[in-house]
């Protein structure tokens, strides 16, 4: 473990948002046309949240409120806003902006950016602003993951449908006080872009832009979310031991070391593939996937903000974030909460 | 100025990359049935690229190999690539991941991930990531810009298909070798989201997604850029002379001290009134507005690429790198190159 790790930041507060519109395995099974039970049996997401009117930056916003609440500040003591989602609101302004307004910051000047690493983006979010939060540039970062998965969903693909929900989670980091040891003690991200059209959504940027007249009903799934499951299981699974090793050596800290894992909530059978490869024993694995479904980039908050409701965390208790994203990458932090 | 300002990291490398089409003021005439001499009277810019067949990441790539050329290092020596662009290429995944394969760093484990403030999205990655170089968690970071503008030009908006350009700028970032000076002595970002609609596209994030069947002519515009100009300019009027003065005492540098100012590229005349405000002489403006275009993110680097190349900036020159952003965001960052 190398002082270059170490960020004396401490999680002040944590909040999450789930829509308005909840649906259940059933409910899904009959819009898919399916036996009732087929979802709850094949994808194990007995319950999951779709917007029914909000947008990303105003489920942000609920989200982030709870979590200006729980670190018992007020949102006008926010310095620095980050949005760590997958999807994005509108092209262009990036979404933190957006959540600003919808905070009621629109006058004030509080520095909002993106920062987008798919699914980890809040771990990549996390990591990254802790050491500006270590140096003492901003006091009160709030992050985000707000994602609306029901937005880019192809209902022709029964099992991104039965899987994904959507939902915000937020964070507000802040310096550790002097006589507090909280910090985040490990972090890595590693990209093996050979794997990036596994997971993607191709149309819809700059490659493939919206703007084409008369899309064809083929070429419209160019704009919906496509994963090749079975071949980005296979690529974890070769990449996630050497992964966890080098974490384990570099961090000192082993399984033993840490009260809970929060993985993101990829899928049911894949993070239960991912547990026992590692094995992970189940009392340390945090699962809300099968009534949260998976929120891209919020499952990881959402998780970690269960957890802590749920007292499965306490203060001098370490964690493991761990996942993988499209692109593809791997991402883990260890921190003290 | 104070300690968390300073960050003891070095530019070692800058590069760009212009798309094979080349477009004078002349040929953006004819396409639009003007005039002859329109486009250079009314807008100022007399050429500008358009990608052919290149992509973003492709762009992207070509313009880190110059720079890690330029840096006299390997790409193999590169240990981070964040790519701060305000377009994406795909929605999912994020560019930086297609950027790293591009320079067939595929199997490389090399983190990727994007910052995105629009057309701050460079100035914000620099201040960002110089954090977590000058800490040593990572050496050779490869920022990069690409942009590709016009596949979301409005061609009724006449001044946005005149103003914009496409194009990519990277830059490789370091630690500052122990007998040398340079650094980024401060930086600024602020947004105020009250203008976050005055520069936007609307459509083709999860609000309003482009898979939607049977998009009439009336709602396609609404994935295409819009700026409301005159109301944007207004605004910056009013927080820029704020803005500069916060940053001339924090950093306690004046535009004395500055050999030259490295401006967003936003338009001639919006650049013209800017500089003009804030009373910056002539010869420490780098204007390459003319002869690129408005390039987004990439503006900026590119300006600052070129004003390397053109030995307008030397070791141990202090450069201010200025912006604004669709957001609304203002952006400063002064360093010792």
């Amino acid at each position: 473990m190398n002082a270059v790790d170490i960020r004396n930041v401490k999680i002040l507060g944590v909040g999450k948002y789930l829509p308005k519109k909840e649906l259940t395995g059933e409910e899904i099974d009959q819009m898919l046309g399916k036996t009732l039970g087929w979802a709850g049996k094949n994808i194990g997401v007995s319950k999951r949240h779709f917007v029914l009117d909000e947008t990303a930056s105003q489920m942000g916003a609920f989200a982030a409120k709870k979590a200006v609440e729980d670190a018992k500040i007020s949102v006008h003591d926010i310095d620095c806003i980050v949005c760590a989602s997958g999807s994005m609101e509108q092209p262009i302004p990036c979404t933190a902006s957006l959540i600003q307004k919808e905070l009621g910051l629109e006058k004030s000047g509080v520095p909002s950016f993106d920062i987008n690493a798919t699914c980890l983006s809040f771990v990549v979010a996390l990591d990254t602003i802790s050491y500006l939060v270590d140096c003492g540039r901003y006091k009160h970062v709030l992050i985000v993951s707000s994602e609306v998965a029901s937005a880019a969903l192809n209902w022709k693909d029964e099992k991104s449908v039965a899987l994904f929900g959507d939902g915000a989670a937020a964070m507000v980091l802040g310096k550790t006080p002097e006589d507090e040891s909280s910090k985040i003690i490990y972090s890595k991200i590693e990209t093996y872009s050979q794997g990036s059209h596994l997971s993607q959504v191709y149309g819809g940027g700059t490659k493939f832009p919206p703007n084409l007249k008369n899309v064809k009903e083929e070429t419209m799934k160019q704009f919906l979310f496509y994963m090749d499951g079975q071949n980005l299981f296979k690529m974890v699974k070769k990449l996630l031991p050497s992964f966890m090793k080098e974490m384990t050596n570099k961090s000192k800290h082993t399984l033993e070391d840490i009260t809970i894992v929060i993985p993101h909530q990829a899928s049911k059978s894949g993070m239960s593939l991912m547990r026992k490869n590692l094995k992970i024993p189940e009392e340390k694995w945090m699962d809300i996937v099968s009534n949260h479904g998976n929120m891209i980039a919020a499952s990881i908050p959402t998780a970690l903000c269960e957890a802590i409701r749920q007292k499965k965390v306490k203060r001098g208790d370490k964690v493991l974030l761990l996942g993988t994203s499209a692109g593809l990458s791997l991402g883990g932090l260890i921190f003290e909460y």
